[in-house]
């Protein structure tokens, strides 16, 4: 069961808020979608957006300008929260920004007191498609997309559920995050010490394993501050040369970590969307 | 003088922020600046965006998709902040939305405590212009458009500064203040209650007394809360009416006041300065 919350009119689509009280995550969770005009007369396809760091659903859906190509290519766009939300679910005792509320990292936490309500790895490949595909006009074609701790999420998601995604695009991702600061910090707390267990949310390391994937789009800019640290794509880029999967890997000299180089290069992404889920 | 707080790269151009002191305002007053690619080689013209009320210069920045159509046409976007800022810039006692800090209502202030520094209009159509064409690649061509507040804002701008812009746009402007309780609110308090005052500041006013305008296009969502009680486009579209002035003024089913509106119809809006502005 699902609940609007708000629903405004978009590139002559609809832009809407949704609330629902999650079984997996054990909380009242909210999402946005947006439906493009196609979907007054018949089901359409849907890209999910897993967004990064701090984010909630509004910052794709009011900053990427997504919608208006989402319209143009007939394509839903299905864009979650961060991670489990409300009183009772536990937040980092120090308020940091990469754990806990907002950081939820994509991941089935085994470790207390995190593992009642952090199991965002199953709300995003299970609970929620089965939700919106039971409620809204969309076919069972899917793909995903996400930026930063979204993009490693939506690596991890297609990486490891063969057929669920037609194809999966990332921008900035976090492509090798058992051997940076925010995956030692979100895996170490959620998983526990033992590294083995890290190794099925590290979409490196999940790509070197499997060798196989959807077709695959990543996007990174040069001027990111979070490049060398934190993301390595060159580690993504090596296991792709390795493993030899159909898949891009892009750089743009210039652009920074920020909404602004999502908006500049969403319209390339939709339409490789497009291609995989028509 | 004017010193860079931020830049990044956004559709091949530049996104930049700016802080500078203000004579006109006596306070130190940020501006976001979006230069499309055209201007590494060349002068390029501007349309100046005047924000609504709680925004700040950051709004239209993120979330309109602007630049995208900005940087296929070669013109540059100046986005203002929508009040003066800062420790001693006085607000409403009640920290209300619609006066004092966010709510410059684009007035030269005649009342204590807002005078000595509630002078947004000066700042709009002489101070900021001054600054930035000194200080940037930009012609003298220019053009003004913004969204509510900023709408009032910029028809007044436009229609009391014959041969400032080549043209003028809102997103659903405050038509009439005089005759609404936003207007009505700013006006008392910033000019007075003299309302002889108030009609310098009042586009449908403006218009019925001088009986010419630069070209003009008005769009307003027919699902918008505000429509009636505040935003009374009838009461331009008549003036525009009896008047026989080139305009526009198009009411769109189902969009509401939000920047999902402003998104849909802004590439349209780019294109119509983009003719006056060449």
């Amino acid at each position: 069961m699902i609940n609007k919350l708000s629903e405004t009119k978009a590139f002559g689509g609809r832009q809407m808020r949704f609330e629902h009280e999650s079984n997996t995550l054990n909380c009242t969770m909210q999402f946005s979608v947006f439906l493009p005009p196609q979907a007054a007369n018949a089901k359409v396809p849907a890209l999910y957006w897993l967004s990064g760091l701090t984010c909630t659903d509004e910052n794709f859906s009011s900053k990427a300008g997504a919608q208006r190509v989402a319209a143009e290519l007939g394509i839903a766009l299905i864009i979650p929260d961060t991670s489990p939300r409300g009183e009772g679910v536990p937040d980092d005792s120090d308020g940091a920004y990469d754990f806990g509320l907002g950081a939820g990292f994509y991941v089935n936490a085994t470790q207390q007191p995190w593992a009642k309500h952090y199991h965002m790895y199953d709300y995003i490949v299970k609970e929620l498609p089965e939700l919106v595909e039971q409620s809204l006009p969309l076919t069972s074609a899917r793909s995903i997309s996400g930026h930063s701790m979204g993009g490693h999420g939506a690596l991890v998601m297609a990486l490891r559920n063969k057929g669920m995604y037609r194809c999966v695009s990332a921008f900035a991702p976090i492509c090798h995050p058992t051997q940076c600061p925010w995956g030692h910090k979100a895996f170490s707390g959620y998983l526990g010490d033992d590294r083995d267990d890290w190794q099925a949310y590290d979409a490196t390391e999940l790509l070197l394993k499997h060798r196989t994937a959807p077709p695959m789009l990543v996007s990174q800019g040069e001027a990111d501050n979070f490049l060398a640290e934190q993301l390595r794509p060159d580690d993504l880029g090596q296991a792709i040369a390795q493993t030899g999967i159909e898949a891009t890997l892009e750089r743009h000299e210039g652009y920074d970590h920020s909404y602004y180089f999502i908006a500049s290069f969403i319209e390339q992404h939709l339409h490789f969307h497009a291609k995989y889920l028509k």
